[in-house]
């Protein structure tokens, strides 16, 4: 028999998959360095919301502590991990589902549990651009309603795009890129006048100065919580996010993942981040002052800085378009993101992460060079 | 407006994921030490078919070195593993993804790209659960066709069973948990006469005598071969795997995954595990001369063991069921798996992994105990 061509078999692809857009990741230090040519040792990375203070200590202890265990399987459903949770969110087990790749797999089981071919999803834009790839992914058509031009939320505008058709309504609180929060009564809104279930991404809830919108659960059957421990807790590299929600969506999550889905390092490492309140205590607090600082001295530079409630900060770079930024900062060895990835915000807004105060000096006087470049 | 009870939200979910079945892990020494109070220095665990010899020293010094970065991002795509993979596999780039957590992530993504409602992917049974498992969470249907009596691959049984709604043909090659394999011509047969993507799980390949089925990749669009870091290369805990595949089923499969879908610590263990290839020897050969030993020796005990190609065999404890067997093995101390979750092996079978030559003469012993007990 002859040897069939690839075009055989490539009929067998799901429509849904070849709709799914690229997501476009912040790059590597490792990557831009080989890109541009710079000293890797002196390289400032404020491009994807990492903690600048590095891991806690009591975490990178842990995990060279649990390396012995690398061999052995997990527990199925990361049961300690989830015990720790509790005291930490205030909800019981029932509530909580932990797991990995990131908070992304909590959004792609989601959308697997609710979303299949020729359902609707709602996306607030600007936002974290995975809800929408993620929906595709399963069939789902993402309808995407515009923020209001100051980037506030616009519940009646959600609202009006709810349809019979409609399963998820994706909410960013505070919203990655903007920074700004939804309101407690703006998810109630949506929460009583829709039978969607309504999710809260708040990855970056410790940054806040408001609390978390998870008081809502014990009122909605509809609503869930997004959570990760790549921000506040530092472990971006662990890939880890969890989720609060009902208990009859939390056992049909736990259903849709496959099991052992948290590594035996990333739960040691989530269960020592948790119990270092310190380390926590400090990532927050220096968020929150240099956030404002930061804010007041790019603004002195004429650049137009948003408030944030997040730990990082949106800046319009105009008459500048957020490419060359980019570039510019880079010349000054500083790594920030571009928000021309993101729908609704336009080709001039750059996404910076709060640095330490020596890093945040640096970015003021890169924003100086930028106004004096031609 | 008053509170609207769950049941107002359930009728959201989609009906495939109402009909997942549970798959049922193997528990960890922790649940099973706390469940028949025995003393967790002196357990064997040897029912998850994990690397008895724990991981690679180069594997644990090169997490404890990657720790510091456990709060950076690492690349999207796990270029660096991918890069240690070509070496490997012989396979170029193109041809390898790397993704998390294990290789049940790489079935998820398969089915995702494949497999939708009404979907028929054919299982030959006894083997792995997840496979089926996985297709229900995508709408499909399982088509199980039974191995031989003697649990040999029946190619012409598949045949008859696929229909043109077959989208994948789920192939386990050592099979787990019968130990034996597929042989080339068995899948070239089922890659010419249908149309469908033949998947080989090659899990358990490092510890066969026959060389690996990746071969048929230079001829075939259609063969994807599934691979594991949790069994030779000792990496269970950290919930890695990797697939070698057409470039055309790559692309979509970096298109459905979650970006980041290899933490940074398990991507610097797998290239570690992987450049460390004197534990990879070591490891293989010990169950290799292990194997031959233990099948021999439970053999003279009466019980009848079947020949393997993994590092774990089953044995036939009849009369006596399996649960019986595995309760006897706990009073001694040895944790094995009753094989009564899977289908089409009755309720007499239990698995055993592999374990030390000290480890194997308590499971000859365990056995002539079993044989004794009333």
């Amino acid at each position: 028999m002859t040897k069939k061509s690839k075009e055989v078999y490539t009929s067998l692809l799901k429509d849904s998959v070849s709709n799914v857009p690229e997501y476009v990741p912040g790059k590597t230090t490792s990557q831009i360095v080989a890109e541009y040519g710079l000293d890797p040792k002196t390289v400032i990375k404020l491009n994807a919301n990492e903690n600048p203070l590095g891991p806690s200590k009591k975490v990178t202890e842990a995990i060279q502590r649990e390396a012995k265990n690398a061999s052995l399987y997990p527990t199925a459903d990361a049961s300690n991990l989830r015990r720790a949770l509790t005291e930490y969110t205030g909800f019981p087990i029932e509530n909580i589902v932990a797991a990995g790749p990131g908070m992304d797999s909590l959004i792609d089981a989601l959308n697997k549990l609710f979303v299949g071919d020729g359902d609707e999803v709602i996306i607030p834009v600007p936002t974290f651009t995975y809800y929408g790839i993620s929906a595709v992914g399963f069939g789902g058509i993402p309808v995407y309603v515009p923020l209001n031009p100051d980037y506030s939320f616009n519940a009646d505008a959600v609202l009006k795009a709810v349809t019979d058709k409609t399963k998820i309504i994706w909410l960013c609180s505070p919203n990655n890129p903007t920074g700004n929060l939804v309101a407690a009564e703006d998810v109630v809104k949506l929460a009583e006048k829709t039978n969607a279930i309504i999710f809260i991404d708040e990855a970056y809830v410790e940054f806040s100065e408001a609390r978390s919108l998870s008081f809502l659960l014990k009122e909605y059957e509809n609503i869930v919580i997004g959570r990760t421990f790549s921000k506040a807790f530092g472990l971006a590299g662990m890939r880890l996010g969890y989720t609060i929600a009902p208990a009859w969506i939390t056992s049909g999550l736990l259903r849709v993942l496959p099991p052992f889905a948290v590594s035996v390092l990333a739960e040691a490492a989530a269960i020592a981040a948790i119990n270092d309140k310190e380390y926590l205590k400090a990532s927050v607090e220096m968020v929150q002052a240099e956030r404002q600082k930061l804010i007041e001295s790019i603004s002195k530079t004429s650049y137009k800085a948003y408030p944030s409630e997040g730990n990082f900060i949106i800046v319009d770079v105009s008459p500048k378009n957020s490419k060359a930024a980019v570039d510019s900062f880079l010349r000054n060895g500083i790594i920030i993101r571009s928000c021309d990835s993101f729908q609704n915000i336009g080709k001039n807004t750059v996404r910076i992460t709060v640095g330490t105060s020596e890093m945040n000096q640096k970015i003021v006087k890169a924003f100086e060079f930028l106004k004096n470049e031609k």
